[in-house]
């Protein structure tokens, strides 16, 4: 493939669309960096909102025309067809998008004979004519316009010819593209191939697209339907944001078309970003991306069965679809009770390269993992401790630290001049002992607190440290209150973060284990980065 | 379509495949709630485990045998074929499968030369040997067979008919079902559908089933496809939980057979429910189900958009694509109160009945129940709680008893003769001050039992009830450990149990608060029942 040819026209809406989708709000900053996330990528048009109906959206494009530098994408605005009984010159919405000084328009229109006489309340002639005399209007002004038809496919499966013919004047108009859009999410692929062939026999000489929605499960199968079809344009939103079930995941589907299809859609280079900028991108929604999102979520490449790890270390194609690396993704074995020796021995090698399955250590790790894991604790995702836990039966580890005794009170109501939760701990260090007390929000973080102080003195490296994430799991709920809890822990130094657990029937015990387990592990690589 | 005609046979492998998932760990209690879930929905069959590599999976069936009473549905082990180089009679694992005891006999084995040459290193007739010992073996003992052809559409792709003849041994064999697994998830629904119609016209007289991954974010499409090329046999997972990207989702995949293909898969009734259901199966893993879900997400007839929301308030049809009330669901206009208002009143009429949509009382409800579920407080899995909620707002319910103060000390090493924690609890009832003292395994068992204590002279009903279920979760895992925590429990009298929820930055705080909604409950109830 060229570095220039692009098979598929990405277009992204997370400004737009994305945003219409439950508790997604982005502020105009947000959508700055959203659109230069976007750019980054390399997508070819960014949809960015809709400056007649939403304030914010027209500040934003005033602003993105001064300040945002795209190297990649172009921008667009969306906005409807003219309205009822006036024309294009008059309608002031109209004026608003191109006041938006973007290169794109898209504007949408009714496709569907039923939502133009049920909703729009018009006649179907009257429909043609507002989509025909929108366009005509926008192309004079020199705008690529992108035209969205509305519930195409439930317009084209009711009246096949009346939803032809609405496409048909847009095209006649001078629409530069024109969008299939299944608006209720509830097509099937083969509606959506037929369909699609269809519009190609009928319309030529116009890019068509497809704009799908996930609301039976099959966005990105229409999508790639669509494309089989003859579709060269694909719109969606990078995580999946969007109405209800969301739009097309473009991260999810992005990699089929590149990978499987030998479709190019993305600037040379940019597929293994994918992960890393939809990351950023629901960063900035403040979400985060399900572990299972296919191609780039964290558990994507994660192994568990014993068996799957064992075919993975014979030959990597036996479990898995796709070489991880090339969507910038990783390999991940689990360790559980499911897992196998396989596993074990990859982990100890990253320690101790010379480790073989035969080793002694191996067996006596398994046998070790095995009987914490009937005890409550998972290593899965808790790296750092599993790390600890190998170091020591190398016999390379002797801990840094040890808590001789600690005490935590919570009270309520508070008293007057001291927290409901505090605490004092004892540390020895070498032959040195210390102790501190902290106030806490909880139990726990009383405790945190006055562990961190207690060592700060020897350990100065521990201020840049703090928790990042901390998670609660009942092991057997059904002992109630005394039921084994298991803590998760995920810390950070700024540069970099890793996770730790704790097991207990007492929850302040379980993140006392979890938490030392935390500052044992950023000893131990601030010294061997030293080294 | 009359009540005892199922066209598509579904398999759930949430307790075996499911609990390969990232992150899914089922305790033996776990197990057995989730079989029964399964059943209240009515699953064909349950496929809960590999008794022969998995201790806590014999475990689960012989219980299961004894103490298990399904309705609907039927439960299937799952193992491998038998080992190379000794006969089926002498593979231990075969006979671990036996002993399990189910109807039905989950048996997978190699389709791909590849991985019989690569993974398995064994010959292909061997391989072939393998599948045809083993089945003819399982089904001398009368068991129901479904063979699972691992890898099958991969190594279809690269040896059709060496695949083919693997099919052809297990049906040979006498195999019930002969199911296409696309293990590595990453095959597309043109390549699913060439490939079932080439074994339906190849082998016949035996149903034959898709087993689909969703690495590619198409499993639903791929289970589809499948089903249209002729398959009559269906496996995924409830939620979709599974290996790396999970499994089909069947609560999503099942709608659509049902409503827009007209195909049945569950016991009449069963649709509406399978929301609930899935949730429920969900909350027993501990983890919570996507907002965005197809049909049974809390987001999936969710309305945002002024547009749409006009167009559903003329027409429900143009922006939903099914009645949402077929699965249980509820449409919800995000701008406005008018969604959640039905459900309240419904409720009210419980405690009520002569309460109406117009009632003062039904808007302050909606309004209060908006700002807790903001701070977090979910009531979906705390009836009693909410019960008690709209008591008060009602102005029918005045506590029995107030906590005045409580102290919870959790300290290492505990003292001689005294516990790890313990806690003291100062009570009023009525114009009587009571103080109690208790030891606990943790701090939270401290503070109940020190609570039961004090009130046990009061109210000697309490005696009775005990904490029958403990669940925590962060709810916003980024304030690491000031995040705050939701604590749920489950109580029981012996007779009926209830829930309730409690919500605070500290974990204390949260059980305490869903410890005396608990209380408070069972007084309430007892008193109700002598008026």
């Amino acid at each position: 493939m060229s570095d220039d040819k692009i098979d598929i026209e990405i277009l992204d809406t997370t400004l737009r669309d994305g945003a219409q989708g439950e508790g997604i709000t982005f502020s105009l900053r947000d959508k700055l960096a959203v659109a230069e996330t976007l750019d980054g990528l390399g997508v070819a048009w960014i949809e960015a909102g809709n400056p007649a109906s939403n304030r914010k959206d027209l500040e934003f494009f005033r602003l993105a025309a001064s300040s945002l530098k795209l190297k990649n994408s172009k921008l667009c605005a969306f906005g409807s067809t003219r309205k009822k009984g006036i024309t294009a010159e008059e309608d002031g919405n109209l004026r608003c998008l191109l006041d938006a000084g973007t290169e794109g328009i898209t504007v949408f229109g009714k496709a569907s004979e039923f939502h133009v006489r049920e909703i729009l309340q018009a006649e179907p002639q009257e429909n043609i004519a507002m989509i025909s005399d929108t366009i005509a209007f926008l192309k004079k002004e020199g705008r690529t316009v992108i035209y969205d038809a509305e519930h195409f496919f439930d317009g084209w499966a009711l009246n096949r010819s009346y939803a032809l013919s609405t496409l048909k004047a847009a095209a006649d108009a001078g629409a530069d593209r024109v969008v299939l859009c299944d608006t209720n999410g509830g097509c099937f692929p083969g509606t959506i191939a037929e369909a699609v062939k269809d519009v190609l026999d009928s319309i030529s000489g116009i890019k068509v697209g497809i704009h799908a929605h996930n609301d039976t499960g099959l966005a990105i199968a229409n999508s790639i339907a669509a494309v089989q079809a003859g579709c060269s344009h694909v719109q969606g939103t990078l995580v999946g944001f969007g109405e209800r079930c969301g739009n097309t995941s473009l991260a999810s589907l992005i990699p089929s078309f590149e990978l499987k299809l030998k479709l190019r859609c993305l600037p040379s280079g940019s597929l293994v970003r994918i992960g890393e900028l939809t990351r950023r991108t629901a960063e900035i929604a403040n979400v985060s991306i399900s572990d299972d999102m296919p191609y780039i979520g964290s558990h994507a490449f994660s192994h568990k069965a014993g068996m799957h790890v064992d075919g993975i270390l014979k030959r990597n194609v036996s479990f898995e679809h796709i070489n991880p690396g090339e969507v910038g993704n990783e390999r991940q074995f689990l360790m559980s009770e499911i897992g196998g020796r396989s596993a074990i021995v990859e982990r100890v090698k990253k320690i101790e390269p010379s480790v073989t399955k035969e080793h002694p250590v191996v067996a006596s790790l398994a046998e070790k993992i095995k009987a914490l894991e009937a005890e409550g604790w998972a290593y899965e995702g808790a790296d750092a401790s599993l790390e600890l836990l190998i170091r020591q039966e190398l016999g390379r580890y002797t801990p840094f630290f040890s808590i001789e005794a600690y005490r935590v009170l919570s009270e309520h109501p508070a008293s007057e001049k001291i927290a409901c939760s505090h605490a004092w701990v004892k540390v020895l260090v070498g032959e040195e002992y210390e102790m501190a007390a902290a106030e806490g929000v909880g139990p726990v973080g009383a405790l945190d607190n006055a562990l961190r102080r207690a060592l700060g003195r020897f350990f100065p490296a521990l201020e840049k440290v703090r928790l990042d994430d901390y998670k609660v799991r009942v092991i057997d709920g059904k002992e109630a209150t005394s039921a084994r809890v298991r803590v998760l822990i995920e810390s950070t130094d700024g540069q970099r973060s890793w996770n730790t657990v704790g097991v207990s029937a007492d929850i302040i015990e379980a993140s006392r284990a979890a938490l030392v387990d935390s500052i044992e592990h950023k000893l131990i690589y601030d010294i061997e980065r030293k080294e």
